[in-house]
């Protein structure tokens, strides 16, 4: 059989197809050239699958969707702290064009734009190199492919950055940036002129519903720790001037962009991206909006929908050797606090008795370190008990501080062979 | 052996005990009484397990957490539309005792005092029994036992709520409620009078987690739509006046109350109580604000962590019968679109053949609507293969809409009974 | 002949006759019943003069213009320090039933409603004398007739003053009163329903057009400092929520209120009263704003008009005696700062000879005491220059501070008495 | 003698000599080279007499107190309603560098930047002259010599512009301005580097004092109208950021600049402009304000102090004649609504006989229209009653337009000539 996911996609572009509201981006001349029928989506999931749909191969410019990515290698580069003195992280309730600077002198957020141009101003960059390029490779990067700037679009853009450059010299002027203006300003519309396609917006959003890591290649690009902090960015201040309308609606992190993108990240789940070019009042892409309000109608994509998985942790338990006495616990999924709590309610069941005890781990596809912590606690107890413990990780998903301080206990080979070992020795 | 939680709770509780920053709330005559050094905390799972550590037994008033639960009861009384039409969910950016009506006269969100006064008024009520009544039977129900106002404390701020009282003739004159504001206010202040323990709350907050169902009764309190609205509410709207702030830190959906207490809700894993007298400048317990930040930075309890669950759809693949042509499917856990994306990829690669496929629903916890029309649509096109198909659901996972139309493929016995008789037809 | 002012009046008031825009208050339900044709304005002088036109001897509730005064008893109870703790005095930019409480929680103005409420807690009231009876007194002192409440216009509004409740309770909540805001609202409605006619205002208003004396009874009523705080705080938040527009447009300081009048000061000129029922979205009686419009571009009444009263001083300038060397000097009008600075440079020309110079105030209708200081200053110069000089008082217009150490110099007899004696003395 | 006015002044400035508070404006690097131990007052009366002391022939840059002029100047280029079309006249609350665009997109006063900007671009400019070079050949026929450009100052602003920038670039993106942002900022700049010593300023002042016409050479610079509109602006926008503050304390229409100059007018009576560098958190010279407070409290100089001048109208009655039926009335000071109603009263007092009436206006310096009408009308209504009038008007107070249409009603030969022909022709 064909999986039938690429239909559902269909199903709702065709859905969307009739809605003709909205209108063309008219401040920035090339935009108002391009094509309104244009229509197109993607999804990716966490191991890195793509579907996508209608004009799916079309490129456009990311525009305001480079502000997460871009904050996300601010962060990357300099770290939270320093990027949280110089950008807010709270809601502006205004317009994405207001100055909306807070009490603290500073961006409100850097999904606005006075935001958006002081992180711009926060990225790495050389003599050689600009800021723009290096936000051009780290997107490449994500996407999995080599991205291009739009000349035309910069250009055109650059002529008419009036209120860019007003936000600007305000930045300026407050001590926010001590940079040129003018080349910042430039530099952030070159950041915008990026060319994408939706299928490369699904890969790099697949990236952040990922915990950072790139699926196809394995490669952690970010830390777990920045994609949250980008997430929740996105969450309170991506759409909208209305943040919980949009997170009681459709609840699902995101961020859109003039050209007629928008983009989302149900993390742990999905990657999402639509693109069509009219825009709403607010300036989002009128079927773009519908698309997501769809999905989580549909689909059940909603933040709060949670997704319970304490009670998979264990994929089966059963006991081998002569006496029965060896226990083998097969383990599956993801180790958090949730499913450790239920691993360890499991163990706790563990009768009282002198039997060896096998946690095999080569399911796990991630442990964090508070599974970890958890785990090799529950370990303890059961040895305090007078079980003989032993924990397979053939697959090696316990990083090495995780182990620390625990070696002994931890047997890098596959479960197979260990018992073979194991009925040798015996 | 015994289970680490409770000693990780206790580890987390020791550690903010010596915070004795803060101050008693003031303003309430009976609350400036409460002893300081209380401290108590709990934490529910989605299958009703609570643990708890300190003064765990101590009744305090819920306060200002009752108002997530009054809104999910006037959610329940009249939908979402008639209560959308009296307050917002937008965050307020302002301090919880402003009045903050939007540009729309209504009031922002029903967390702060304007929202909760008016959604107080929006609670059933008879003349024999008052919205605060009908309220304290309602989270009684979700607390699992019977609840008691507490009557010095309701009588201390009645004298004192000039605040309130203000809020609540505006409302009046701006045509928000039609009542009487004294009746309203002083119900209001009963249904803050209500009496829990961090127990309780725990108890209360997992029916959350748990997407409305009480865990321990299995009974249905709230629609999940209804849940996702709170949730989503107390995400912008709960803590602080800044969001970003929170969810950045965080991470979890939470509401606290000015005599001490703060409750979170992580969808689809936990539910969290504290109870501390102290407040900060925000009216937020000053340890409990801090157990909070433990819990999410030590703990991963954070909405953005993401819980990849897809691949732990499916529990097992194997083939049975003489020829090995009978390909049974068990599956485990729950069936949102992700799991089903990811189950419909592995039915994908089922080789066309003639053979019998089983899937079994048994160790299925919940399926939601989407998993159960894309569990179908994968059926269909196996059966246009030339599959045969059978769907065991011996648990009567699947609701009576969701099998409309498909019934034929439904089996409601259990696997072992279903292959046995397969086995005998053979 | 008669003078023609009556005429220019009442033609004003016919050509405002065919506007029928606007509409009756609605929200006080007595208003509702108002005559909507009803129209009257009066003027009056600084000297006690009024003309009236129209329905001017017809009735009408006070309302907000009691605020003004009210303002004014509270300065003349507590003095200037003691009020500006409880009442600021900045436009609020907002609507006039707003609570608009500044960054120091206290009403921004005594003219918007929160600041008019504080304003009634701070008259004067004992056991058998309320506040609201203590300003009707004040009030009938200043129409110089006995005024009355309105009590079914009191009846009707109390039933109904949810707003105004709203902001006593809020004020009672941050500390501006301590007072039962029940009360001191009801007190505050009171106030409001005092009844007056146009004339009546008209001669209210002379006593602050003509510095805080009583133009009939030459009793001053007021202190000039608390006149001069009361028009400035009526010019910047009187009228409209926008200041500025109705200071660039009509230029005249003035009140509104509800019941459709509204009253204007023109300081050291005119007071001005206008009725007719039917308001604007602001709250203000729409013919009544055109009429303030044509009173002041058609009559050049406007605060920025100024007027030159400088050159007037010296009504005139004679010599007489044998030697034609005793030089009179008559003066006229009012001794401020400009006149004084005149008068001193006409007696800088006089020629340095042994001259007797006589200064006669006669015919001075005020001195300020910087023009007593300035002209003390120029006789002792005018001494030192070897003249001999005499200060005519015979009205008194001096007050004994300001003659403070001058007494030998000032004769209290008439120019023509003093001259007779001095002849004879000759 | 010598007239102790320059003493008062030298007497105020010595008070305020003591305060070293406040620092030099830091933001522009030249300013903050000034000598902050600079003190210089000036005071001009409306008949051009300018007293001055401390340091009244240094010069400094006129900066903010420019706005007032250039905008008058916009006035009398473009007329009241095109300049209203882009720019407000109402108080903005904030402080001066603020954008403060109203609700309408439009800057909300000529004082702020925003608005002075904006009134900047509206002034007239040719190809050859510059806006900048026009305001100063009008500044300089308002001080009655030839300003000059600070060249030093103007390069040390532009460099550091930042704010004005972006409020140019601002202005730019609303549509408020269509000009090139870098080049109306800089002229603005440049407008602001005008030199002026504190006589310059007094001169200045005077001119609208004196409701437009330049005192010592007689010449109307501006339109009444216009006068009034800018007196009225900075009235509630030209100090602080509170309106009501300084209304109340100080009561004078000022405009401060950054160099450390106030100047204030006060219309009908004084000019007033102070100097010293140091400026207080709101950017207003701080010995300044204090000298304006004490000019209003010492010599009772404040806009609602009023100046009754009807009194003063009438010089004298006398009758002549051999039958002492010829009665003269001598007019003096202006003829403005309040004295026209005066001097109406006491015609109407006039004896119902066929006597001769003669008005003489040789002393009258100014009729406003409506004092025109309401003497002609009064006239009109004499004759009617049987007298025969005629009024004299030697100097030509009268204009041709308030003539019109009673030509032969009035004399242009002086009282004694036209008595002597009087007697003759008898």
């Amino acid at each position: 059989m064909k999986t039938p996911v690429p239909d559902y996609l269909q199903h709702v572009l065709s859905a969307c197809n009739n809605n003709q509201s909205g209108a063309l981006a008219n401040y920035i001349p090339e935009l108002a050239q391009a094509d309104p029928n244009k229509l197109a989506l993607a999804l990716s999931t966490i191991d890195g699958t793509i579907y996508s749909t209608g004009d799916d191969t079309l490129e456009f410019t990311i525009q305001s969707m480079s502000k997460p990515f871009a904050y996300a290698l601010a962060l990357k580069t300099l770290g939270l702290n320093a990027v949280l003195q110089k950008v807010g992280v709270e809601p502006s309730g205004e317009a994405f064009n207001q100055i909306s600077l807070g009490q603290d002198q500073l961006p409100k957020n850097p999904m606005i734009n006075s935001g958006a141009i002081t992180t711009h101003a926060l990225l790495p960059h050389k003599k050689t190199v600009s800021r723009a390029e290096h936000l051009r490779r780290f997107l490449s990067e994500l996407a999995g492919r080599e991205l291009q700037f739009d000349e035309n679009v910069y250009a055109s853009e650059v002529k008419t950055a009036f209120r860019n450059m007003s936000i600007g010299y305000m930045l300026r002027t407050v001590g926010v940036m001590d940079e040129d203006p003018e080349q910042i300003v430039n530099g952030y519309i070159q950041q915008c002129s990026i060319k994408v396609t939706v299928k490369d917006l699904a890969a790099m959003t697949s990236v952040l519903a990922n915990g950072g890591i790139q699926p196809k290649t394995g490669k952690r690009l970010l830390d777990r720790a920045i994609v949250r902090q980008v997430l929740s960015v996105m969450m309170t201040c991506g759409m909208y001037d209305a943040a919980g309308d949009w997170l009681t609606t459709v609840g699902i992190p995101a961020k859109s962009g003039v050209a007629g993108g928008i983009m989302g990240v149900l993390p742990g789940q999905v990657g999402i991206a639509v693109f069509s070019p009219k825009l709403d009042s607010h300036g989002n892409s009128v079927r773009g909006v519908e698309i997501f309000e769809r999905l989580s109608s549909d689909m059940g994509l909603h933040l709060m929908e949670g997704t319970p998985s304490a009670q998979t942790i264990l994929q089966s338990r059963y006991s081998i050797g002569k006496k029965q006495n060896v226990i083998v616990y097969e383990l599956r999924g993801v180790l958090q606090f949730t499913e450790s709590e239920m691993l360890l309610r499991f163990l706790q069941d563990e009768p009282q008795a002198k039997n060896k005890i096998i946690l095999d781990l080569t399911n796990l596809t991630l442990i964090h370190d508070v599974g970890a912590r958890m785990l090799f606690e529950g370990v303890k107890r059961l040895k305090e008990d007078g079980h003989q413990v032993i924990v397979v990780d053939s697959e090696g998903v316990l990083s090495e501080e995780q182990v620390k301080g625990n070696k002994r206990l931890v047997v890098n080979d596959t479960l197979e062979h260990y018992l073979a070992q194991f009925e040798e020795k015996k």
